[in-house]
């Protein structure tokens, strides 16, 4: 599959090129690295970092704005970003009341974002890492720690934007990060790979017909494959998946993003949006609050992943606040 | 190419049920009709409708919304809605000071919304319909009413929407809406196509490597065949094609919408609008403004258009007022 660009080099400078483009009124690249990109207008506060590999468009990008991200560090298609240009984006945005920086749970993004904090550190600024692990399909729970970050990204970016534009501390920032690491669940499922922009190459193989359960956001294997169903039996297997660690006891009042991986259509997106609140809801779960796009993508990877967060008042406090994201332009 | 859906039958009202529950706080069904939906917050302004054939998602349905369309009319896949289904929308929207309606030109969506303002003014409601003609690839100028409508409906709705909540009488939308049509210029590209979710068909044949310039939104044959080559390339083509429609003699300001049709990546679509900028802004035309995404598709279709606006200072104001479309929740 022939992708749209010029040279494979610089698939990333220049999309970052068009990014800024298409939001010069808001952003700006960071004045130490070609590949951070931080709001125009910062805020007196706890500052957000959030990045990692290009590729998964609109995600990271896409969430710095208003209410989101104050910056951004981008890696190349699929790899972390520098220690510098983190280190970068977390000079432009601190302001003296410390540094968060968002970030998947990926080994080369925790090697780097953990040098660049170390880096800040010898310049006097604070900073933590917090470190998204909602894909329950990647380790057991037992191996929680080990679990990868995926479309629970978003949940994340916003509480904490949110949260430290309502004034939350350095350390709140940190305790709601684990008390929402704690809450968030997801599990993604594919139909068709993606294609690196840069080589070409699919990102897996699989049978037409087939899906993988439990798919990683790079095309990660899962735990099985299955011949593809329909929504609502996709959505049985994939809710109850969830439901085995969320519990179905006692009544769970819950926000689900229903998340496209790239080329999987809204029209699909909405119809499983439908299935599986229905088996949310049959098991004991309110639904509150429900997300539907392509959030977080592996180019045209054909599939989708459903995230829970289990709500309380502070969380639903924290995602009624107003975000408005960088990837759409005025609202539209 | 398998679809995630239930039954073939249903696809529409299921999806959009999906969207009406992803969008519980501000939309509903209309009381007439399971494929109109509207605002529940409506306004004491001239009514804006939307709407056309389903699969184009988020186009026409995520453009219900605060400072956008008032209430969606839905057809079937690629089908225009039936005049019921209009008139319910219009009848939902009406508050006495007329209903102004916006779709692409398509010979379905002309008949049967033309039949609904009929029925509406049965009613004693005024109704005028505002037919989108910006792709410039589909007839030569001499015979501009026959171009079809594509992703240039975005500025319709977004200047109309934008101007009817401003106070614009019915008479004042409807010279907008000309006025818009002749200043909106699109063309687009497809290289590879999307699948009907109902039977499972390809919209058109094109060999891999190839791309088809000037193609529909509904797989319609564009102007000729022609090699994948660079984005560089294809926007010179593209923006050079707009430009002979545009003219470079005096100064233009623009406003330009770079729209990924399907599984055309944003990674691509930003290094597009980069280099169409590039282009334009070589001819004689500053561009003002950028939206990039995949507002107006054919499902998983590959392939983009370029539109330009050509500004004045009303529609500047019309294009910095505040919109939320009901596409993306939260503003995230």
């Amino acid at each position: 599959m022939k992708k749209i660009i010029n040279s494979p080099d610089n698939v990333v400078d220049e999309m970052l090129q068009g990014f800024v483009l298409s939001n010069l009124a808001k952003l700006r690249f960071s004045k130490g690295s070609s590949k951070a990109i931080v709001k125009k207008k910062l805020e007196d506060k706890v500052g957000v970092v959030i990045g990692g590999g290009s590729g998964h468009e609109p995600m990271f990008m896409g969430y710095v704005g208003d209410g989101l991200a104050d910056a951004v560090a981008n890696g190349n298609v699929f790899a972390a970003p520098t220690p510098e240009t983190i280190l970068s984006a977390i000079k432009e945005v601190d302001c003296g009341k410390g540094v968060v920086c968002i970030f998947g749970n990926y080994s080369g993004d925790v090697l780097n974002f953990e040098m660049a904090k170390e880096l800040a550190e010898i310049e006097d600024i604070k900073v933590e890492n917090i470190i998204v692990r909602d894909d329950i399909a990647s380790a057991s729970l037992e191996e929680k720690e080990n679990r990868r970050g995926i479309a629970g990204d978003l949940y994340m970016i916003k509480l904490i934007g949110a949260a430290s534009q309502m004034g939350y501390s350095f350390e709140e920032c940190i305790q709601l990060g684990e008390k929402i690491n704690n809450n968030l669940f997801s599990v993604g499922v594919g139909f068709s790979p993606g294609t690196h922009p840069a080589n070409g190459e699919p990102g897996f193989y699989l049978d037409e017909g087939m899906m993988e359960f439990g798919l990683g956001i790079h095309g990660e294997p899962g735990i099985e494959q299955r011949p593809i169903t329909s929504s609502e039996d996709i959505c049985k297997m994939l809710v109850n998946f969830l439901l085995e660690e969320i519990g179905d006891e006692k009544e769970n009042e819950i926000s689900m993003c229903v998340n496209g991986l790239g080329s999987t259509t809204l029209l699909e997106l909405y119809i499983v949006a439908k299935d599986a609140a229905n088996v949310f809801e049959s098991n004991n779960c309110k639904m509150m609050d429900v997300m539907v796009g392509s959030f977080c993508t592996t180019q045209e990877m054909g599939g989708l992943s459903i995230s829970a967060l289990i709500l309380d008042d502070e969380f639903k406090k924290l995602l009624e606040k107003k975000a408005v994201s960088s990837n759409f332009h005025k609202g539209v």
